[in-house]
C-alpha cells in the first residue's frame, strides 16, 4: 500500500470497494464494543479485592486510636495523609485526603472560588462580570463541563507534542485579568498522553498573571500510571511554584480511582499550606469528615508507596497488551496510507487519534453503526467543538485485546472510507 | 428542699456552702467528661460491624449486574434507592442516594442555589443583594454555620413546645422576598427533641411565601431514632407539600450516620421529581458517582426497612438508660428548686436545658472548670447568640451512664450556684 496521495484513481476505486465490503462484514457481526470512557477492567478491579475486607471488627482504629467508624477529622486520618502526601510529593500539611472522587474535589474547589474567592480578600468569582479559563485541548471533557456549568468562558489552546503552547498561554494570562486559571493534566495527559517537560512546568510556575487570583487546576490523575519500563517523569509542580515565588498558584488533585476502585477509592487535594488552610477552613461547613473507614482500608491495603508501585506494575501488565493492540492494529491498517496520526503514550488511559480534518464526527458515527462506540467527536474540546473536527479519543482499558483489535480495525476502515470520500 | 424563691436567707447561705463543697469535691476528682456532640457510642457502632465485611470479592454487584467497584451511577444503586425511598417516604424517582454525609448534601444544595438558583429561570442566590433564612432556635449549629459561611442573614424564630411558631413564620415569609428558606429538624429536633405536629407540617406546606424560590431545608436526621414504645410520628412532609400545591418547596435530608456508622454511612436527599432532576442535572458535573460499594454494604446489611427498625431497637436499648440517667439526675438535683426546665424527648440525640436567664454561659464555663465539657452556650442560636443566655444542649449518647450521672450532678451544682449568685 502507498500513501493516499500516490494512489491512482483505479487503486482508490479498488480500495473503496474493499473497505465497503469489510465494513459490511463488520456490520453483519452485530457487534457491541465500547471504547468511550477510561474505566478500569474487571481484571484490574480484582487486583484490589483485599481492600473490601481488610478493615473488620478487629481493626477499625487509626494509628492514634481514633475510631474510623465515628464522626470527625475533616482532612483525613494521619496515616492516609502521610501516605498520600508522599504520593503527591508534598508534606502532610499540604494535603487533604477526602472521599471517593477527585472530580468532586475539583468541582467543589471551583464552587468555593465562585462564592468565596480563592484567598482572603479576593473577590468571589461569581460576583465578577466575566471569568475565563484556559483549556488546553484536546483535553478532559469533564473539566470543560465544570467551566461550562459555571458559565466560565473557555479559551481553547491547542496541545503540543511537549504538552502546552506556553508562548500563547503566557501571552494570554499576562494581559487579561478575567483569566482566572488553567486546566492541566500534566502526566499522560487525557487524551494525548503527553507529559509536561520541565521547561513547561517551570514556565507555568513562573509566568506573570494579570489576575492575582489565578489558579492552576492540576489534575494529576495518572501520576504512577506507567505502562513501560522507561516511564515519563514530571517535575514536582508545587516545588516549582514555590521556587518561582508563586506557592499558592497550583491546586493538585489525585485519586486512587485508577489504582484501586474507580468508584470507591480515595481522592486527594495537595497545595500550599496557605491554600489548604483556606480550603479546609471552608470544608468544615460541608462535612464532619470524609469516610475514614475507606481511608484506613487503603492504608492497610497499600501499606506504603512501594505497595502502590507494586500494584501499578500489575495494572501495567494488564494494560500494556491493550495499548499495544491499538498501536499494532492502527499501524497495520493506517500506517501505509499515512492519513492519520496517533499518540504513543508510555502510560495513562488514552490514545488520541487525529484523522484528516473534517472527518472525526463522520468516522465516529460510522463506527457506531458498525457497533463500536467511541467518545463523541468534539468531546475533547471546550463546548464540544473541535475546530478541525479531527480528534478521536480511544480508551482501551476496559475491552479485551480481541475486542480492541476488532474495534481498531473498524475504526481504521471508517477513517479510510471517510478520508477517501473527502479526498475525491 | 423548697423552690428557690421560698428559701430564707439562712437556707440560701447554707445551700451555697453545700454547693461550693460539692463543686470543690468534683474538681478534686480531675474529671474529663465530654457531652458536647451527638456522637454514637462505641457500643452503638459495634452493632453494625457486619457492615465492614458483608461486601467481599464474592459479592460486589448490584441486582442489575453493575460492578459497584467501578465508575458510574450518579444518584445511587437501584436497591439503595428503593430502600431509602421507603425510609424517606418517597418514590424512587424522588431520591438521590449519595456519600457519607447529609451535611454535605445540605451544604452542596446551598452552593448550587448560590450559583444556579433552585430551579430553571430562578436567579442565583449569590447574585442577589441580600438573602435571608429563617432559623428556628435553639437549633443545630452546623445548619446556622452554613448560612453564616455564605453571608445569608439569619432570622431567629424561637422554638415552641409544638415545634415552630407558625404565626411568626407565616408573617415573615409572606412579606419578605429576600427570605429564601427555613431550616427544619422536624422529628426529635436538635436540641429540643420536639416533633412537629400535623398542623405545623400542613402550615409549612401551605403558607404563602413572597419568594418564589423559597425552600424548606428539612433535616430529618432522627426519622427512626425512637427510644420509647410510643414514639412520635411525623406527617409525611413531601406529601403535605404536594397536597398544598407546593411540591417543590421542600428538600428532605437523611442519613445512616446514627444508624450504622457516623462517619461511614450513606446520606440521602429526597424531594419532588422536579427538584431531583434539577439537582441531579448538576451533580453530574461534581462526580462520576457516589461510593456504590458502601451503598451495597448498607443494602446487604439492612436487607429491608424491618432490618433498619430492628437495628434501631438495639440502639434504643443502649440510649434509653442514658437519657433516663439525665432525666433522673436533673429531676433529683434541680426539681425541688424549680430553677431550670429541660426537655423529655421520646427519641433523637439531645436534651435541651434552659437555665434562668443570663446563666448559661457561666454554667458551661463553671462545669468546664470541673472537667465536664458541654456544647458552648449560645451554639444553638444563630451567630452563637442566645438572646436570653439560658440554653444548654446535652448530648448523652457517648458517655457511660455513670459518667452521665456525674456530669449531670455537676451541671446541676453549677446551675444552682450561678442561679443563686444571680438571685442575690
Amino acid at each position: 500500500m502507498k500513501p493516499l496521495n500516490k494512489l491512482s484513481q483505479q487503486e482508490i476505486q479498488n480500495l473503496k470497494q474493499t473497505l465497503k465490503k469489510r465494513y459490511e462484514s463488520f456490520q453483519s457481526q452485530n457487534l457491541s464494543l465500547n471504547m468511550t470512557r477510561g474505566v478500569p477492567s474487571t481484571e484490574q478491579l480484582d487486583l484490589s479485592n483485599d481492600l473490601l475486607t481488610c478493615v473488620s471488627e478487629n481493626h477499625y482504629r487509626t494509628e492514634n486510636g481514633v475510631d474510623c467508624r465515628n464522626y470527625g477529622g475533616v482532612d483525613g486520618i494521619p496515616e492516609a495523609k502521610r501516605l498520600f502526601a508522599s504520593y503527591m510529593g508534598v508534606s502532610t500539611d499540604e494535603i487533604i485526603v477526602a472521599g471517593n472522587s477527585s472530580l468532586t474535589l475539583m468541582h467543589d474547589t471551583f464552587m468555593r472560588a465562585m462564592v468565596k474567592g480563592v484567598m482572603k480578600d479576593s473577590p468571589p468569582w461569581c460576583r465578577q462580570e466575566k471569568i475565563r479559563f484556559i483549556c488546553p485541548a484536546p483535553g478532559y471533557d469533564r473539566h470543560f463541563s465544570i467551566c461550562n456549568y459555571l458559565n466560565i468562558e473557555m479559551i481553547t489552546v491547542e496541545m503540543t507534542d511537549q504538552g502546552l503552547n506556553m508562548n500563547e498561554i503566557e501571552s494570554l494570562v499576562a494581559n487579561d485579568e478575567t483569566i482566572k486559571g488553567i486546566w492541566c493534566v500534566p502526566k499522560y495527559s487525557n487524551p494525548t498522553g503527553v507529559t509536561y517537560s520541565d521547561d513547561i512546568v517551570e514556565r507555568l510556575a513562573n509566568m506573570k498573571t494579570r489576575a492575582l487570583d489565578f489558579r492552576i487546576f492540576l489534575d494529576n490523575a495518572y501520576a504512577v500510571h506507567d505502562h513501560t519500563d522507561n516511564p515519563d517523569t514530571l517535575m514536582p509542580v508545587l516545588d516549582a511554584c514555590k521556587k518561582a515565588g508563586n506557592p499558592d498558584r497550583v491546586y493538585m488533585f489525585g485519586s486512587t480511582a485508577k489504582i484501586t476502585f474507580a468508584g470507591a477509592g480515595v481522592a486527594v487535594l495537595a497545595a500550599s499550606k496557605n491554600n489548604i488552610d483556606w480550603l479546609r477552613g471552608q470544608m468544615v461547613f460541608q462535612s464532619i469528615g470524609p469516610d475514614k473507614v475507606n481511608q484506613l482500608r487503603h492504608v492497610l491495603f497499600f501499606k506504603d508507596m512501594d505497595g502502590i508501585y507494586q500494584l501499578m506494575q500489575q495494572h501495567a501488565r494488564i494494560l500494556k497488551p491493550k495499548f499495544q493492540a491499538v498501536q499494532t492494529t492502527l499501524e497495520k491498517e493506517l500506517g501505509p496510507l499515512d492519513i492519520a496520526q496517533w499518540t504513543h503514550p508510555k502510560g495513562g488511559y488514552f490514545i488520541s487519534v487525529n484523522t484528516p480534518p473534517g472527518c472525526a464526527k463522520q468516522v465516529v458515527d460510522m463506527a457506531k453503526k458498525a457497533g463500536v462506540m467511541f467518545t463523541p467527536a468534539g468531546a475533547t474540546y471546550p463546548y464540544q467543538k473541535d475546530p478541525l473536527d479531527r480528534n478521536i479519543r480511544l480508551a482501551p482499558s476496559f475491552p479485551s485485546v480481541a475486542d480492541i483489535e476488532k474495534a481498531m480495525a473498524i475504526l481504521s476502515v471508517c477513517i479510510q472510507r471517510v478520508a477517501l470520500e473527502k479526498h475525491n
